[in-house]
This record gives structure tokens, C-alpha cells and sequence, in this order.
């Protein structure tokens, strides 16, 4: 049975602050923590619902969590629930140590997230990212916390294989990449399509807030707006979406 | 002060049978209220924080609900957090009718949804269609139910917009689809890329479930496995962002 100190403490990693401290994070979900399984960073310690009959997945789990001494603890569904971030049914959920990240590479192309303030956004613009080989991120300081759990949720493993990941000042980091030779590409409603771009070179690609776009300090940093046409009556893309619609027009 | 009778009611709507029954959807948040108000659809009830303090939208929310003779009312915070779906804090909630589809138009092309369970998802990839004027929706009968408060809520108003969203059985339509000469495109792991097809004529781009892809029983139905090539380590790609990616080459 697991301890209260125990659910304190998986409770306490909810907070960033915490997470900080502690060089911790909180993983959900088999497939998340399978994924976790395959780096060489360590789950400290796995609760696992002790009603669940276990998947493919899941016995593949618990084998390499026992080869591997990790503590096991069975618990009941309502316990898992109360420590998860989200109301989906989990049946694992795991804390284990904080990846860490190496500088930018400025050979590279840089995926650059202004003021995303949605966690599942967050998460999925990771996730994309790492799917089409962008292993460069940089994150204005009011981004959501990349260890929040449900953006670990979304980024479904992204977080455990990016190269880079550097969260501050945008608008200085712009001015440095911009005298380093990137196209800095900000995506705006009134920009151009990316077809119509002569693009040579590396390029940082920018995704604004969700309701507000692009912030007002980085839009002299930006050598070019673009977008994405649309033929409909809606105001906007998801902005997950419309990151990963120029990801891939992008890196073609 | 909203009565216990009205608070019920809310309540009652997010049960997809009672809206079914009322013909009644839920409202939430300033942005999709205004987009609902340029429809010619009606809003029954409209509920206001108290101290909200009127943004430029929400001005003219306020002004063209008093012109139209809706019920305003003003209430407490923690009703409308109660009533709403989601955690994030909103001023404005309503009641209103539920918009009617017309069937779908085989001079178009369609984009079908297999098993989609998450609202997110849903919501996103109608916001999507509607962004790049693909009117015609075809649902699998176990995808999340269209006017679920966190479906419309990321849908951004595309609901209001769709010319038909047509749900039943994936297998049967496609089949006949087939006939009429579409192109049916599978969104598949193992697929090819876009770009080395040689598509012509009107085409159905199927989009599966998060975790499980496409359904076995509409495999027969599909003339071309389509897949979006990625260069990192993880496994997929979000499903609203796979199916919007593909749209975006598909209508290019």
C-alpha cells in the first residue's frame, strides 16, 4: 500500500517549484512510461493500478522496471486517479529523474514558442518537432512549464529525445540568431505564404499565444511573416496545428 | 440569480442524449459566443459573470444579445465555473440551438474521422476542415459525440460553419464513396508520402483513432495508405496535427 508521504510527495511534484527542486517529474500512462523506459534517464519509483490486467505494453513494463530495481507498488484505481493530471483512466504512473537538455545548436534549425500558454499545445508542438528531426526549442519565459504533466502527456516522449531546450528572453535570443545568419520566421494572419518564401539557410520558426498572437517586444526581430491560407469563415488555426502545418512545408 | 432550475438544466446538456432530446448545445467562452452570434441560429440563455469587466467582444456580445431580446443573466463565478467544462476560467456561457447539417455533397471532398475518443481531437480537426473549406464531414459512429462542451469549445466555431457532418457507419459510406470515384486515403504509419502520389479527382482522407489507427473493417475500403515521413525517435503524431498536415498538402 502506498505510504501518505508518498502521495504527498507525487502530490508536491505537481508544482513546478518542486519539480525544480528536486530534479523530478511526474510520468502517466503506459505508453509514456515505456517510452521513458528506452533513455538512460531512471524512474525512481512506478505505482501501478493493482486491479489492471496487464497489456503488451504494460508486461514489458513491469519486466524491465523489476531488471531494473525499480520500486513497484500496487494501488487502487481511485489513488491513481487523485495523483493524475488528467480524467482519463491511467493504470501507470511513475516519478522518475528530470531530463536535462544541452545548449542550442546553431547549426541547426530552431522551433521558437512565444507565450504558449496551453499545456496540450505545448506538448503536441514537442512532439511534433521531434517527429520531423527539429531537436532545437526555444521558449519564451512565459511558455507553460515543459514539465507540467499534461504537457509531458502530450509531447508522448518528445521531452526525452530533444537535443535542446532553452527557456528566456526571446527577444535578445532573436537579435543574436538573426546576426548569426537565421531567417527569423514569425507566423501571423497577415504574413505570406510560405511558397511564395525564397528561404535559404537556417531558419527559426515562431509560434505566438493562442489569443494573441505573436508577442509585440519580438516583432522587430522577425525578417519574415508568414501564414497559412484558409478558405473558411473561422478566425484562426489551433496554433499546435498551424506550427506543425510549417513545420512540414518547412523541412520538405 | 440564476435559478436551480436553470442550473439543472445547464447540466442536463452535457449528456449528448439530453441534447439530443432539447436539440440544445453549451456555449463556452466569450470568442465562440461572438463567432455563434454571426450565425442566424438563436441564442435561448446567455450567463455573464458579475464582475466581469467587458472586453471589446464582450461589448459587443452584450449589446447584439439585448438587440436580439436574449436572456441575460449575471452570476457568480463559481456557477460558471461549475457549469463549465473545462478548468479555465470563463465569463461568458450559453444555451443555444443546435445547428442542423445538410447531406453530404458528392461533388466535394470529405474528411472522415474513424474512432476519434478525444474531444480535443474533434474539436480540432473540424476547426481545421472548416479553415481550409473542406465542408464535408463523415464520422464513424464511436467517435466523440460532435457537440460534447470540449469538442465545440476546440472546434472555435467551425460547428456553425460545416456545410454536412454525416455519422454512421464508416464502412458502408466508404464503400459506396469508392464507387463515385473518390480516392479513399488512409492516414497510416506504413503509408506512402503524399507527394508520391498521383491523385486525381475528388478524394476521402480517413484520419483513426489516437491509439489504435484505423479500423480493420474499413481497411477494404481504402484505395491508398498515405503517411507523413518523420526523422526523430517517437512513435506518431498527434492526430489532429497528422490530419492537418494532410489536409494542408491535400488542398495545395
Amino acid at each position: 500500500m502506498i505510504s501518505k508521504e508518498k502521495i504527498k510527495y507525487f502530490n508536491s511534484l505537481k508544482i513546478k517549484k518542486n519539480r525544480l527542486s528536486q530534479k523530478k517529474i511526474i510520468l502517466e500512462g503506459e505508453r509514456l512510461i515505456f517510452e521513458f523506459l528506452k533513455t538512460n534517464l531512471k524512474i525512481n519509483y512506478l505505482l501501478v493500478e493493482k486491479n489492471y490486467s496487464l497489456s503488451k505494453i504494460g508486461t514489458k513494463i513491469i519486466e524491465k522496471a523489476k531488471k531494473n530495481n525499480i520500486t513497484i507498488e500496487k494501488t487502487d484505481n481511485q489513488i491513481i486517479k487523485q495523483l493524475s493530471s488528467t480524467k482519463n483512466n491511467q493504470s501507470f504512473i511513475a516519478i522518475c529523474d528530470m531530463p536535462t537538455y544541452k545548449q542550442l545548436d546553431y547549426n541547426q534549425n530552431i522551433l521558437a514558442l512565444d507565450h504558449i500558454s496551453d499545456p496540450g499545445n505545448l506538448g503536441t508542438l514537442l512532439r511534433t518537432a521531434e517527429w520531423f528531426g527539429i531537436q532545437n526549442i526555444l521558449l519564451s519565459g512565459d511558455c507553460v512549464d515543459i514539465f507540467n504533466p499534461k504537457v509531458i502527456r502530450s509531447g508522448m516522449g518528445a521531452h526525452f529525445y530533444l537535443n535542446s531546450i532553452y527557456k528566456g528572453s526571446l527577444s535578445n535570443k532573436l537579435f543574436n540568431l538573426q546576426n548569426m545568419g537565421y531567417s527569423i520566421l514569425g507566423a501571423d494572419k497577415n504574413g505570406s505564404p510560405l511558397s511564395k518564401l525564397n528561404l535559404k539557410g537556417k531558419w527559426v520558426l515562431i509560434i505566438g499565444n493562442e489569443a494573441n498572437g505573436l508577442s509585440l517586444n519580438i516583432k522587430n526581430s522577425i525578417t519574415d511573416l508568414i501564414s497559412i491560407p484558409g478558405k473558411g469563415n473561422i478566425e484562426s488555426l489551433n496554433a499546435a496545428v498551424a506550427g506543425s502545418i510549417l513545420l512540414n512545408t518547412l523541412i520538405q
